[in-house]
């Protein structure tokens, strides 16, 4: 079972990153950009084959590992 | 006008950083994790209202400046 979790910082927390991004892409002559946010797409293969068993256990990895939950959102995606 | 992109390594390409994130989660107690590959995800807020002007626009940032197209893929989603 494959799993897509997207990871993005919360609202009104500063996103130098993106910032970054935003100001690199003004330099090379794109206008108009109003706001860019960097946030981590991380795909997981699990053995699991109950959804709901993989969901639980892909919730907890978003919690122990792969977010700090102070600062950011996560968001699971399986494909079934 | 909201574009989400996602930066992926492309197929075969070594990736450290999923490695090193399967491993952890191995030492964390989760198992049955087959695989991880990271990625990166970007939200571009763009004032071009014409999606098709948009989408040349964000395929041109993807190649110029956000994905480095020997090694990664991009997908672009546009919120209409």
């Amino acid at each position: 079972m494959k799993a897509r979790i997207h990871i993005t910082l919360k609202e009104g927390v500063l996103d130098p990153q993106g910032k970054a991004i935003q100001l690199a892409l003004g330099d090379l002559g794109f206008g108009g950009v109003d706001d860019v946010r960097q946030g981590k797409y991380i795909e997981v293969d699990l053995a699991e084959t109950d959804a709901s068993k993989a969901k639980d256990a892909l919730d907890d990895m978003c919690k122990k590992l792969l977010s700090n939950t102070v600062i950011e959102n996560y968001t699971i995606d399986l494909d079934e």
